[in-house]
């Protein structure tokens, strides 16, 4: 891949540090790496490879045509801001916010799964919130030949996904609530520490969190699928990293969950530990770090059309900053992405 | 109710305690009441009313007629060995293993839902397990007039679940991994502070584990009703006494939420907390020491057939101690225990 400059809105964040250390550690060659964040943020310093980077603030005209790629992981809010401005500089812009990701104008990229989709960008590319991307890797193999009907998914959810400050607060809580001491702080709508809520992000006026909606409207946009039905619970659990669901899942046709395994396995992006009887299946432990996603329990349901099995993923690794790497490295070997 | 005498197998475990506890605070009368466990236990001293209880073992010749009530709360291959004793001194015996659950002579019974199962007993009643009793009692009124086709659990199951001694190894756990260490104390299959692990119990040939496969055979025998089609995943997560529930499910007819609401609200022994948009749901830390299994999330799938809901207990309550004291009031009510 050639050494393309590369800006992260969002430098500070934990994505942003994950991402970093993903291009250390597979020596992906760089040119010039900004990174940019808050007005409080500005000023710190990153080390990466033999370099120190100072974080600048993010302000409307930092950004140039120098800036090659501009990988957007802040808020949606800012992506809205940023991401025209950088897309008028001619630059590669992926956004790992929500903003764009149902916009039909910008692609919605699982590079195994729809690469293809890569070719029809007008300078913005999104990628999909971290527990769509595992649920799609893993029954896409099984959708190519026979359609995905209907997805009952239950989440289990790490801090990670929410920032670092959420990972802070569940030590913290967890600390307390080991003293006895309720002490709840404020990084989820509800003490999290030895608990379970059924929400993430905010609720709609049907019921569902966006959360839960984001799943079913990207899964039909990266499958290409508007009819698919999928039926979302998604819950925070005191994990740190690791993404988990519960997955459910009902196909055109009969399904051997023998078969089914074997499709899975194929599918690059992802491991298969599934030797229950053994003990082997994947938990959230098992993933941090780890790129690719995990995959276990697969089995029947209760007909022949259906199929359950139990996924975990590293939410900040192949829910982010992996599958955005990825995204770049295929966009560039499609020469989708301009040289300044 | 008359002062029953009433012995406890598994006398020194948390559901005993929690079983006498609820005893004191309903002021229920008592006759004698004995507490029976391991070798290990014999000797230690329970408190009850003004009373304190030495705790004896259990042997195969230590109950007579005058037991009235026995009440088997310890493993499955105790309560086969006691039971069929206790029966033949004429003791109504209610089992909270899942040793008779399935037995066709055997009741398996949550009062609000099939009180009149305990006319046909034969000395012995069995208790659904703590995961089942939550589904069952939330989907029961509704199922009543709209048959029930499928459902789709995924559950959020606490270690209390799993015995006190579960409940100090989270602990342990969990302040080794809050200093950086992993220390894994083997009360579950694999290090369950800040992680998630899909099983619970052991698994079985056809890839589910026999808690997955006691959901399903249990809601059909308590409803009498087999061809009810369930897809069970049962997960262990790190919370102490709350077990929760992500429940999809699928009717004969149409379903309205806002009826089916109505429906869940008028069942005794169901509080509703469902107003989202105000951050009103259950959580597992909402539960502890409460009798209720608490309801919220109460939404509509893709289908109108189709409900979606959140269901929390306390497995140590209406799962477990809360269920016994009223299925023995119920046979009481019915003058289905003998007094000796």
């Amino acid at each position: 891949m050639d050494a393309y400059n590369i800006t992260i809105i969002g430098g500070s964040g934990i994505v942003a540090q994950e991402f970093l250390k993903i291009l250390e550690e597979r020596d992906i060659p760089t040119g010039r790496i900004r990174l940019l964040a808050t007005h409080r943020s500005a000023g710190s310093v990153v080390h990466f490879r033999d370099q120190k980077i100072i974080v600048e603030e993010t302000t409307p005209d930092i950004l140039d045509k120098n800036d090659e790629i501009v990988f957007l992981t802040a808020t949606s809010d800012l992506s809205l801001q940023i991401a025209p401005i950088a897309k008028g500089h001619g630059s590669f812009v992926v956004d790992d916010s929500s903003a764009y990701r149902m916009d039909p104008s910008v692609p919605l990229v699982i590079p195994e799964v729809n690469a293809t989709d890569l070719e029809w960008h007008q300078g913005i590319i999104s990628q999909p919130n971290c527990t769509t991307t595992p649920l799609v890797l893993a029954l896409a193999p099984i959708h190519a030949t026979n359609p995905l009907q209907h997805i009952v998914v239950s989440t289990y959810q790490a801090l990670a996904g929410a920032g670092g400050k959420a990972i802070e607060g569940l030590r913290s809580e967890t600390k307390a609530a080991l003293a006895g001491k309720s002490e709840p702080s404020g990084v989820q709508p509800r003490e999290i520490a030895f608990n379970a809520i059924p929400q993430v992000d905010v609720f709609t006026e049907n019921g569902s969190t966006k959360e839960e909606l984001k799943m079913l409207n990207e899964t039909r946009k990266i499958l290409n699928s508007p009819d698919i039905a999928l039926s979302a619970t998604c819950v925070r659990i005191p994990t740190f990293f690791g993404h988990a669901l519960s997955i459910w899942a009902k196909f055109k046709n009969p399904i051997n969950p023998l078969v089914a395994r074997q499709q899975i396995e194929a599918m690059p992006g992802i491991t298969i530990l599934d030797e229950p009887e053994t003990g082997v299946y994947p938990t959230p432990l098992d993933c941090a770090g780890i790129d690719d996603v995990l995959v276990g329990r697969i089995r029947s349901g209760n007909s022949k059309h259906e199929l359950m099995l139990w996924a975990v993923t590293d939410s900040i690794r192949k829910g982010a900053a992996t599958n955005v790497l990825q995204i770049i490295q295929e966009a560039a070997k499609r020469n989708l992405i301009r040289k300044s």
